[in-house]
């Protein structure tokens, strides 16, 4: 694991690096980070025998002008029973892949001046040399006296030093104790003082020879600008605002209302074939839209805008727009084709066809998506195929969209996500891409680790406040935290919980706040804002009368949106909101309560939620002494702007639907 | 981390194959079994989209004369929720090295066979084929009829199947299918029962091709002889019985005790320069006879055996002797030299010089070892080290030493240790290597992954119900069980243990059962069955007048030897106490009462013992259900003989020291 130095000339290492962290599965898959973060690391570190080691974290962005190497001590940390853990920290300061390893090596010098003093406390400067030195006879030891042989080894240690100290002080201060070391009359306890000079012991250190010096094979840290973590995500149907230049008329408002992101559902021209009906009827009537995810008509595919919505220069000016208002435009990635893509005649080879010459459209039996045909990766010419889609991404990508929710991400080869990443990134670096694969755990954890930059998550189906409680913990603490950033939508177009159907506009002010304080980014799907709960049917999660298969004329004015804007200047304003692994659950003796603080720095924001959407709720937060809080403190709710006095232990909360379904409580002073 | 076919060809693999198990490190150590064992495999294995897979796993030796890959398929298993967990085993028949790995590949005709199955289940076969392909116009459609797509790549998917099938019977059936998917006039019912033939299906499956096979970087598997895992050790010192021939006579005696491994202290000649005298004295009495750690003299070094003990004749008639009783013989092998060593005449450069000229003798201060001096590591003459330290183990080896006890290998170089063990297996695979590294976890662990065969441990520090608890569960169930092997010596020549000091008997007897049965392999140095148990002063786990400084004549004839020979057979009688891992703890209602079953197949043994010396104590031992047990069941305690009945749920022990120390009770039947 740990690599030696040259082994034809000396020894293999004996020092052992091992366990770096953070790392993911043992630094097979990078580590994901943004930019100004400071990153903790750590590692096991020791070597046989007693020798004292000094160890240092190396790190350096892998591309760029400035790949030199940068480093920074490292100290062992008590934490560890073993005494074998070592830890450091250093800052990431620009976006793209970093390395980052650990060195450490022999302290000779360090070693021989803590055997020096452990001598003296044992009280041999009292004590004739060893009896084998005696023995044998040899020079040093009569003609030096006490440790004369120890401080031999001293004056060869301090003279390599000598030679390779930097510092003019430093070397003037080794040359003084080199000085005394080798005085033949000088009084032996002023010999041993001047060898355990402090500050002698800082110069020899700093002109030391890494001896033995081992190091890790380089990690891999993935560096993103601050928005693959942090951002409010507010997604619609660009044909129910009027089209682009509709979406553009409504930034100003968007930007006002604290969203970061405007995430647009694919504008791209819809198939005619076999189009679907409102609600999902098999049959289209003439005048309904179709599905924007069934992509391509004679007006082009996933290269063209729908002329409807507006053309690709209407596109630049929303980027462009959305720019000067910090805004980023989200495009939709769905690779289906409908059955009128000009890909299924220009290539037919990408798609599967039956040896009876019939093509498959899309179905998961007995599910069937007749507006759809799944490209066929499996096709000789993959090649080409990838590339298209890439040319696809550039595209949009020199459009001034940076942002790309990526649809069902895992019923397409992890290894063309790998490698479209990789290429997007090669010319964009600032691009996020966001995996909406409502899959197999396995699944989501393995895009995220091969690239993806944020995650839809199961947030939607933890209601209860053990199942928060439980999820929330596995993405935040359990390793998951360092490559899969959970994106929380409290709905989509495809997914009305039951929950939100059945409890009024507590309940979804309750998703909100739990949307928006758990996760650092979080998003909803307009409607969301006017209460919109009504089901295609009882037991569906799809929509009564679903946009996705309708026109809708939306406008920007729900009942939600003022707390909507409180939650999202918050999360601006505090930055334990923009974390995801800073948080700690409180009990609240209430199941129906759910509390949790966020901490960052002095930063301390304590959450609580009534979970219950038609019933007032009370019960106990209990805030443990080692969030650090003072005893007595005050808080203020930032969504009433009321403020309470809290303390460490129980504090009563009541929440009322209808009054107040969440406290937000920024703690702020004794 | 997966493998994927020629990429230039086709693209990248769409499978995913991760987390094998049994791993260490994710597969960067070794996993270590013994001959025999049957190993139980298990990987994460999945893919994008909705095909079914097939996976085995491969096996094989890696060196010899069989190294042909031999495979057993793998099955999902349950209990993972994602779904992606594969399991399946094999058996290690023959020690060395071995390799395994997975394959996994996409089952195109079962993946065919589950759509049309789902798409019949939901009532396709009486709709009309799909509106997508009547509109496209295609001949098949309409040709065939209901399904005639799907049935059409059922015939492909037959032909290739046809192509490959090697066994008669199978082939004959895919034709007899083929006839009548491809029968125009067939009764569509009657061609999609003919697909969906169970018997067809496994035909076919018999003659799959591996579409898009995958497979991992194959995992290391270090396989060794049983005894790497079980046996009962004796240590003593061969000077204080009559030397080797002396030793040699106490085989047949050792052999009836169940002993099967008897460790040699060293057998070389004793420095006698700074020779220690009785009790560690720094000044040795004229007929002191040294400590056979200090290594050397003018009779010879590490290759040479104290005249006064006898001849490499005598040691090879000792190992023959030993062999014949299935008795391994096991030296002592430290590499230290006393003062008189030939290697610091003959090679002063491998140890350590002042720069005065003075040797350094081996401390840690304040602790001083005067009389052996360590060898230089860091010598630019390390590779004639290395390896005159191997041909010192190998000449033993050649010897019939087949097993050694290495002293403090903590404080030499792991990589050395990693050639070493290297080297000596490729002479001699059955070599065992017990690392006696009483030092930190990570070092120990370490020690373990790059080789050691067993490892001493810290049970003999481990004394109450909590403590032996948690150590025991931290080596048999924590992941160190698949690379760190125990050996619970219940003393050494240098711990007696203040437990054992204090206790009397019935420490000893507890301390004796617990070795015996918590670890497959235990041992005792001799005293132990005698209840030696005074310490040289207070505080110490030194011995008074220790046999390491002085000769003792030894006799066979402790008041504990029927005890142990009791327990030696069980354990050679029952394979439950023969395993590490198969350990359940039972809950006793009294702190001062440990009870654990260990169960493999139908053995089950439960131990209960009472860990306090000076009284009686009772509680009650609960059987849970998830053990398998019977409701009511008999147990006859090996170590008296004595019936009890014991049930499900709570049993009543009270054990009384001087009466009964311990119960270990075979489960006998219902």
């Amino acid at each position: 694991m740990a690599r030696g130095p040259d082994s034809r000339k000396r020894p293999p290492s004996r020092i052992v690096i091992q366990y770096p962290a953070p790392a993911v599965d043992l630094g097979r898959y990078p580590v994901k980070r943004c930019v100004g973060d400071v990153v903790e690391v750590s590692a096991d570190i020791f070597r046989d025998g007693h020798e004292l080691l000094r160890a240092v974290v190396k790190y350096r962005p892998a591309d760029g002008q400035s790949r030199r190497w940068r480093e920074c001590e490292l100290h062992r940390i008590d934490a560890d029973q073993d005494g074998v853990r070592w830890a450091g920290s250093f800052e990431v300061d620009v976006a793209g892949r970093w390395q980052y390893t650990f060195e450490a090596w022999t302290d000779r010098f360090g070693t021989w001046r803590d055997e020096l003093r452990r001598k003296l406390e044992a009280g041999r400067a009292d004590q004739p040399d060893d009896a084998s030195a005696a023995q044998s006879g040899e020079p040093g030891s009569r003609a030096g006296g006490w440790l004369a042989g120890e401080l031999s080894e001293g004056v060869e240690l301090l003279r390599g030093a000598e030679q390779r100290a930097t510092v003019q002080r430093d070397r003037v201060l080794i040359q003084r104790a080199l000085a005394i070391l080798e005085d033949g009359g000088a009084n032996a306890a002023h010999r041993h003082a001047a060898a355990l000079d402090e500050a002698l012991y800082a110069a020899v250190e700093r002109a030391q020879e890494r001896d033995g010096a081992t190091s890790l094979e380089p990690l891999a840290l993935e560096v993103d600008r601050v928005r693959a973590r942090f951002g409010s995500w507010y997604e619609l149907f660009p044909r129910s605002w009027g089209g682009l230049r509709g979406v553009e008329a409504q930034l100003p408002r968007l930007a006002e209302l604290g969203f970061d992101v405007v995430y647009l559902t694919p504008i791209h021209p819809i198939g005619t074939s076999n189009r679907k009906g409102r609600d999902n009827a098999l049959i289209a009537a003439p005048d309904d839209p179709g599905s924007p995810w069934a992509i391509g008509n004679a007006n082009g595919g996933h290269d063209a805008i729908d002329p409807g919505l507006g053309t690709i220069d209407d596109l630049r000016s929303l980027t462009r727009a959305a720019h000067k208002l910090e805004i980023d435009i989200a495009l939709d990635f769905a690779i289906q084709c409908s059955a009128d893509h000009p890909w299924l005649r220009e290539h037919p080879e990408w798609f599967h066809h039956r040896p009876d010459g019939t093509l498959k459209y899309a179905e998961n039996p007995p599910k069937r998506y007749q507006d759809i045909y799944n490209v066929n990766w499996d096709t000789q010419d993959w090649r080409n195929l990838w590339e298209a889609l890439l040319q696809v991404v550039l595209q949009w990508v020199r459009c001034g969209v940076k942002v790309f929710r990526v649809d069902n991400p895992h019923t397409k080869p992890a290894a063309f996500w790998a490698w479209l990443i990789e290429q997007v990134h090669a010319e964009d670096r600032d691009v996020i891409f966001l995996a909406e694969a409502f899959t197999r755990r396995a699944m989501m954890r393995h895009l995220a680790k091969i690239g993806f930059t944020q995650s839809y998550t199961y947030f939607t189906w933890k209601n209860s406040r053990s199942e928060l409680t439980e999820y929330v913990l596995e993405l935040a603490r359990s390793g998951e935290q360092d490559y899969l950033r959970p994106n929380f939508f409290a709905n989509t177009p495809d997914i009305l919980h039951e929950y939100l159907q059945r409890g009024g506009r507590p309940a979804f002010e309750a998703r909100l706040v739990l949307a928006a304080t758990l996760s650092p980014s979080y998003g909803i799907y307009s409607g969301f804002e006017k209460i919109e709960n009504v089901a295609v049917r009882a037991g569906s999660e799809e929509y009564l009368h679903s946009e996705k298969y309708e026109l809708r004329e939306r406008t920007l004015d729900g009942v939600l949106l003022p707390m909507v804007k409180r939650l999202n200047l918050a999360r601006r304003e505090q930055p334990a909101l923009q974390q995801l692994d800073n948080v700690s659950f409180l009990s609240t003796e209430n199941e129906a309560l759910i509390a949790y603080v966020k901490q960052t720095g002095a930063n301390s924001v304590i959450t609580v939620v009534n979970l219950d959407p038609h019933s007032a709720q009370e019960g106990l937060a209990v805030v443990p002494a080692q969030l650090g809080l003072p005893p007595v403190f005050s808080v203020r709710d930032l969504l009433s702007g009321e403020r309470y006095e809290w303390r460490l232990g129980r504090n009563y909360v009541r929440l009322e639907p209808g009054v107040h379904q969440a406290h937000v409580n920024l703690v702020e002073a004794a």
